[in-house]
């Protein structure tokens, strides 16, 4: 007889617990509230780890893989650093679906008695510890996507970027919480929860991929990869002030990894990297483009990574022939008013492109709502079928950020007539705003179209639990399927942002990082994080125009 | 009040004959039957030209443009004498739905115009005549898909490719007919009837391309471009002797372009080029690619033509460093045996591989059953809605070709949940068909897996009207979209090809050619134009591997 989901969710929730060991272990009571500490990143967290794993676990990715590959750093030291860094992370924030550092150890020891062996690493990530969305098939795990029903179900095969990333050398030790089904802003589920926000444990990590955000911005992980049909990698990068790159479809390999509504091809979901430095991001991209993906995933597409690409763009920005760049920027996209902090970041960033000599132009594309009623449809096309069914397995009572979905006007799913139709005004409306892009030329003194978009990424720094509204700030990406990179810009800060604003209170938002979309067309990731690296060295206050950063 | 469908079909067949200039018009009783001429090319067709004429449309494209854009030639001659010789193709196999050798003149002595002032071409494809499907907008005309409810509605813009090939210098003259809704391998509609095959006509040009072929093997044109779901570029070049090659998803721009079941986006319809030369073919999508159509395309991929492809694909068969290649091969998909000429085509290429010191392994792949029902379910989803809605419009009695989409046992269209799950099997059937390409890696002495793969294109040499079965040779193909060229092999010769085969008798399929599918994974379209061309140059006796061709 099968236990009531209650009982089987318990039993999942302690064994994630269980699978953290002793050494890490928090007694429960010893665990201040969120008012008690709501912040957790930085020293708070320190206190809790050795000198040795601090050093380590605050390095980026790219500084880290410097360290393993020449021999410095053993892959089992940084491993165990990174495990026992995600252990607090997720005892802290329930961040975690999947733990597995023994595993991980086992895998790390074997790297590094092949280095011994051979003096040179497995791979370019010899050694990187990265975590990965519980979507991701990974041997001796489950993959719930947060379902009741899909506890104690290992997968007969791992994901094709699973088994990319172990041939590349990196160290798999977690998987990351996501809410139910996916298909939300916030992530909460049954089974661990509501994942919290490192900077503000009252906040929201965003979701789909909001596990990810939770535990690389604290440091529990270098690099992760989640994956984005309407935000999912966006939201939780802005939430928790990190970088995610939506990638265009078939940029990276989806082959192999679970799905909520799988088959769903009018608006597909993307892979893509998510990390605290753009160079993690791009090591990501290039790490994972250089394995040739398309020979192992159907979907994947033969464009390799493009170095001449960011050369291009380097050395427009920086290089002899240094030019002017044009951005297109909006604050509002018609449909809701962003809160006062995001509009603040919006306006830094104009003024920082403006005094590094670029130009900015409005943003007054077709409708946005438009676009955003349209993805709707997308979602919901089979009314709801499959997230109700894979519910129903279980008889598990949904979290209240399913509502949407669940409670749909019509149970009916569309037939293929109406898909059809969908497809085409999808097309048309990606035509118009292919054609709105194209027509800046004539608005730009660069004779060109504008080089990259920039725009909010949610009308609000992280939100707090069941209010995060308007995903339209983000799915109209996702229609266009432009590449796109969410960049930390600012944090909320109650002495500028103290005003007043409907459904606002900035004393709610208190230290919650608000971070930008810069999107480009498709395919120009290469494009948008080179932008995104000179866009952050500005905003540190360095010089970005000498091209050092 | 509309008039009955019978005489606004007759209007329109009077329309395309009245748009032919009175001096290139036949009288009907002087066009002899097919009994008593069957093939009219060379020779034949030759008696009804000038000898300029003949010399100008007996070259190839890639000829043509050094004539023209050196000034060595004028677009207008050049676009006279293909007007005048499709004028001829078209009185006597029924291949173009669209003739406008007025307005194709006028742009002609623009060009000249231009030529003459500048003292260069407006374009890489400055003044060559260039013919396309009837699916394309081109301003002035309809796009009738075979449709009497489509005929006189002219498009408020014109489609990308449309444009793109302007812009190339390209002259547009004429649009080639298609089967009713495009959905069959033989051309037949009520329009224009039944088109024929140039090389015998009591048998099919095929379909959907079908006026494509039947124009191009007759050099009424010296490059168009079709469109391909299931075959329909790769079997009117088959059934006509000439090159036409399948694109994989988003090479070549379609956006703008009409489409039957549109919006139907598991198995996509692709547009390629068509043509009696590899060089042609190469040109068609070196010169579109260079046009950047992604920056007008949202549906088209950035990947530019990859001449780096091409030089290690020739260095690998006739460079310093000479390797073997090795290709899959099989006769028969394990659903239906082809006939005794295709068989020998198959084994006179295999021979010819071998001779050249190249390796042929058997090709025994997952079940082509299994894709072939897949991509039955894929053009059956809408239970032939569209088309159905298409014809009710003007009340036409469809063509025979149509009965397997109008007689389906379910008149209901599926539905999202059913779609998603069709969209997961086929990327399942992609993955395994994958894994097999990947596998035979471990079978050649290549230690790579198989180059490419060498396979019938139908089971038949050009079918007779209404006899064209399984389709399934081809579609396959779409299921994996895998680039893919039909080369001409050889022709139906009775003294060799007159054994007794089930349902055959040579003496059906007299003169007709042969042509094989040599298949690329997706994207490769580089590489299996290099392969074509060696291929061609050694069946045509040439000494392949010193790369002279």
């Amino acid at each position: 007889m099968t236990k009531p989901w209650q009982q089987r969710a318990e039993a999942k929730r302690c064994a994630i617990i269980e699978s953290i060991p002793q050494k890490w272990r928090l007694l429960v009571d010893s665990i201040p509230t969120a008012d008690e500490q709501p912040d957790i990143t930085g020293p708070y967290l320190h206190q809790f780890l050795e000198q040795r794993e601090i050093e380590i676990t605050e390095c980026d990715a790219t500084v880290i893989i410097q360290k393993t590959t020449s021999g410095e750093w053993s892959a089992v030291e940084v491993t165990e650093a990174f495990c026992h860094r995600a252990a607090l992370a997720h005892q802290y924030l329930n961040c975690l679906h999947e733990f597995f550092p023994e595993a991980a150890l086992e895998d790390a020891n074997r790297l590094d008695a092949h280095f011994k062996v051979h003096q040179k690493p497995t791979g370019p990530l010899h050694g990187l510890p990265i975590s990965l969305k519980d979507q991701f098939n990974i041997k001796n795990t489950s993959t719930t996507m947060g379902y009741i029903s899909h506890i104690d179900q290992p997968p007969t095969t791992e994901s094709e970027l699973v088994l990319l990333l172990r041939s590349l050398g990196a160290v798999l030790y977690c998987k990351t919480s996501v809410p139910t089904g996916l298909m939300s802003g916030e992530t909460a589920n049954n089974i661990i929860g509501y994942t919290w926000n490192p900077r503000n444990r009252h906040l929201s990590s965003g979701g789909s991929s909001g596990g990810e955000g939770a535990l690389l911005a604290l440091k529990g992980s270098p690099l992760g990869f989640g994956t984005d049909i309407g935000g999912s990698i966006r939201v939780p990068a802005a939430f928790n002030g990190i970088y995610g790159l939506r990638t265009s479809v078939g940029r990276i390999p989806y082959e192999g990894a679970e799905n909520s509504m799988d088959g769903q091809n009018t608006v597909p979901s993307v892979v893509g990297p998510m990390a605290g430095s753009v160079g993690a991001v791009r090591l990501a991209m290039k790490s994972v483009l250089g394995m040739e993906p398309w020979v192992y995933d159907p979907g994947s597409l033969p464009i390799p990574w493009r170095g001449e690409v960011e050369e291009r763009i380097k050395g427009l920005l920086c290089g002899e022939a240094k030019g002017k760049m044009a951005f297109g920027m909006f604050e509002d996209d018609g449909i809701m008013k962003p809160h006062p902090p995001i509009l603040r970041a919006v306006r830094l960033v104009r003024e920082v492109l403006v005094t590094l000599g670029h130009e900015v132009i409005d943003w007054k594309p077709p409708s946005h709502a438009e676009g955003c009623s349209l993805v709707y449809d997308a979602y919901t096309l089979d009314a709801g079928h499959d997230i109700n069914t894979q519910l129903a397995a279980s008889g598990e009572t949904p979290v209240p950020q399913l509502a949407w979905i669940l409670n749909l006007p019509s149970k009916t799913p569309k037939n293929a007539s109406e898909i059809f139709a969908l497809n085409v005004s999808k097309r048309r409306w990606q035509k118009v705003y292919m054609d709105y892009w194209n027509s800046t030329a004539s608005r730009t003194t660069t004779g060109r179209p504008v080089d990259a978009l920039i725009c909010p990424t949610t009308i609000m720094a992280a939100a707090l639990p069941g209010k995060h509204v308007h995903p339209g700030s983000t799915t109209f990406v996702n229609m266009l399927d432009y590449s796109t990179v969410t960049l930390p810009v600012t944090h909320v800060d109650e002495s500028v942002d103290g005003v007043e604003a409907e459904g606002y209170d900035v004393r709610d938002y208190e230290g919650a990082p608000v971070g930008l979309q810069l999107i480009g067309r498709q395919y120009e990731e290469e494009k948008i994080l080179v932008l995104a690296e000179y866009i952050s060295a500005a905003l540190r206050g360095e010089d970005a125009n000498s091209g050092h950063w």
